[in-house]
């Protein structure tokens, strides 16, 4: 008898593949080094380093060598409670801050410890929806629409809830915003009504607010602020702070919350233990955001927004659907109104669109059913980061801050990105095959 | 309506407390705030510091910031491989390597994507149990007994398995050596017996060898010598390194087994991604042993191996059984016969021993109930750690490695261990109260 017995997988994990976007930047790798030119424009990595002052704390912290408590260093559970004080002027406390290897596993974790479902607003970020797979837990997921900016509205969610006759299930939303693949956010009123909302039905919000630092305007406002006693705010190194292969993501909850961060404490303790102790150091410097480090963020913000803009104007032109970005580094590309030309290239579905995309012309995009949405919906995500973030951060600090940034910034800096885009516009316009 | 509904918990992690020995570990550190005198024999973490080399790295790879590859670094998987071809004699490839932030992740990960039994000899390792129960698996305990100095024999493996009378049953089962709790491990003759068994039933073998390079005579063997495709061989830098607050554990799996490897990689994508880029960096020039890092080693054995000879001279005048120790830095107590002397002052069970003698002399050591064992069997582990790791390596250092340590020098340099033990056989031998 042998020790291959591949009947004893899991059911819930048989056929799962790799993460969608890690598996298309391990894809563009591979192509990458066969020597085909290639946009990554797949990962949603942040293109700038990590900021001076947090690597130079990484390197004093190097000895530390200790097991560190399960929920984190003090000193970085004090810096993250302060951090959301001051953000977004919220109550955090550091006895309710929880450190992971990511905020992607500590909702993991959360899914794990919660017994309820999980409610998801379509498009989202691609690993919510196979966590609730390997764990079991049942998903509902709520179809935002394009005329809505892809946004969950209030009226849509109190019908998803309604619609179950079910007021007393325990839920969790998942609200993620600035959003990745949206690349917008929400205003504060739209905010204030999804909060009155999940008020009403007891839902727990998950606010995954880890592009919070890079609203484009620095005008990030968490749900937090309108529904405090059930919002637990997520964020973490990883986008704002550059620092994506550190791994250290960070939840604060609310005190009604307690049981739920106490669970996920214990699992955590027989699962990852707790965050690599030199990472946790360095942390605290990020999260204590000195001038330094405000600094870094008005300058990525800039580019982002220039850059954002720029290839927004160019999707238009070819007649792709697109949203001018707010935050982050993302936009949602929606081909609707190409559909007939693309049909006639033999072009159904989001899958399709990106593979003949990336296979035709070396640009690399997520196909919008890794989000969530109908396959034959022809929406994709594009994530402008492939271009040297260090570059362009370089030259961008020689220009003051409260002016744009001169013309043909970004096509210097971020030349790759708009070749890519235009790129991806030119062979919009081909003719059919 | 309140987002406050514990009844949301999921029921398999109700009640669940931190690991027992993260907990106690947090305990004692309460305690010492409080003024009072602790001796520390609770928590398995290494006395000693990260080897220069290793914390040089670090310092190097601070600006690393990309998500690395799920499965790991690729230097690093191929200095795994070539690190267990060399020391174990084995046939490791790198692209069986799975790198995780700690292997106590990986053997969660584990435990999510085999659907099976996972077969426990106890006295073992506080994680596991809590592990399956929070995945939901079921767990066989095998119990071992004083008389085979606390090892799994290959016959009590068969009965074990031969009692369900499922021989098709997929199973994993749990070895490790040198031991947690045990202190001591396994010989070539016994391994390939336990193996010969695990072959004849198809077990995955799950070989928990962290404390391999601890071997106080280097002379580590790795059950996968005679079971090599039944085998995973899991390590990491926790404790031959040092590093256990740096987080990173390995796991190395036959081709037999690439499907659990496949499903554990895809469930590492939707959950912690990839382990810290700067430690995965610094952990290649860990595992290739450079000559600084074998010298590390033989000292930090070297130190060990006296330490816990000295400590179990001193325990068996107390009355306690112990076996002189093999490896790591750890004691299994047996207490059974004083068993008359404890009962007269209402000691019945390990917890309440461990309790007492905490509250009566300030020694932390863990009950055996927390090892898996029947709560009113008078076991206990004792991780003889508590002492300056550092300063006992450099002085070691200005000793010839082909001698004994002089007279004197564990009492001088790891005198808080020596009292510790000193406290509890004079605290077994009080009169009863």
């Amino acid at each position: 008898m042998g020790a291959s017995k591949p009947v004893s997988l899991n059911l819930n994990v048989r056929g799962l593949g790799l993460s969608a976007t890690l598996a298309i930047n391990e894809k563009c790798a591979a192509l990458r080094s066969e020597g085909r030119e290639i946009f990554r424009f797949g990962l949603g990595q942040s293109p700038f380093p990590v900021p001076t002052p947090v690597v130079e704390a990484l390197r004093l912290a190097a000895p530390e060598k200790d097991y560190l408590p399960v929920r984190g260093l003090r000193a970085l559970r004090e810096a993250v409670a302060d951090f959301h004080r001051r953000s977004d002027g919220i109550d955090a406390h550091h006895d309710r801050v929880l450190v992971g290897p990511g905020s992607k596993e500590l909702m993991f974790l959360l899914q794990i410890a919660f017994y309820g479902e999980i409610l998801l607003p379509t498009p989202c970020w691609v690993s919510y929806f196979p966590q609730a797979q390997i764990i079991g837990r049942r998903v509902s997921q709520i179809h935002t629409r394009a005329e809505d900016e892809w946004r969950l509205t209030a009226a849509q969610l109190e019908e998803g809830i309604a619609d179950t006759q079910d007021d007393h299930r325990p839920r969790i939303l998942v609200l993620n915003y600035p959003g990745n693949p949206s690349g917008t956010t929400y205003s504060a009123t739209e905010l204030r009504e999804l909060a009155t909302v999940a008020k009403k039905y007891g839902v727990v919000v998950l606010s995954d607010e880890i592009y919070g630092q890079t609203n484009h305007r620095g005008e990030h406002v968490s749900i937090a602020r309108f529904y405090p006693e059930g919002t637990i705010i997520s964020s973490g190194l990883s986008k704002w702070c550059g620092a994506g292969g550190w791994r250290l993501g960070t939840f604060v909850f609310p005190p009604d919350l307690d049981w739920l961060l106490d669970a996920m404490a214990a699992i955590a303790s027989e699962s990852y233990t707790s965050v690599s102790a030199p990472i946790q150091y360095a942390a605290v410097t990020a999260f204590h955001l000195g001038v330094e480090i405000e600094r870094y963020l008005w300058h990525t913000r800039r580019i982002l927004r220039e850059l954002g803009g720029r290839i927004t104007s160019t999707l238009h032109t070819g007649g792709v659907r697109v949203r001018p970005p707010e935050g982050a580094f993302y936009l949602w590309l929606d081909f609707s109104e190409r559909a007939d030309t693309l049909r006639a290239r033999g072009i159904e579905t989001s899958t399709r669109l990106c593979r003949r995309l990336l296979d035709e012309t070396g640009v690399a995009i997520l196909p919008g059913a890794g989000f969530g949405r109908d396959p034959h919906e022809l929406t994709a995500r594009l994530a402008y980061v492939d271009f040297d973030g260090s570059k362009a951060l370089a030259a961008s600090e020689n220009i003051a801050l409260d002016t744009n940034l001169p013309e043909g910034f970004v096509d210097h800096w971020c030349g790759n990105v708009i070749s890519g885009v235009q790129r991806l516009v030119a062979w919009l316009d081909q003719e059919s095959a």
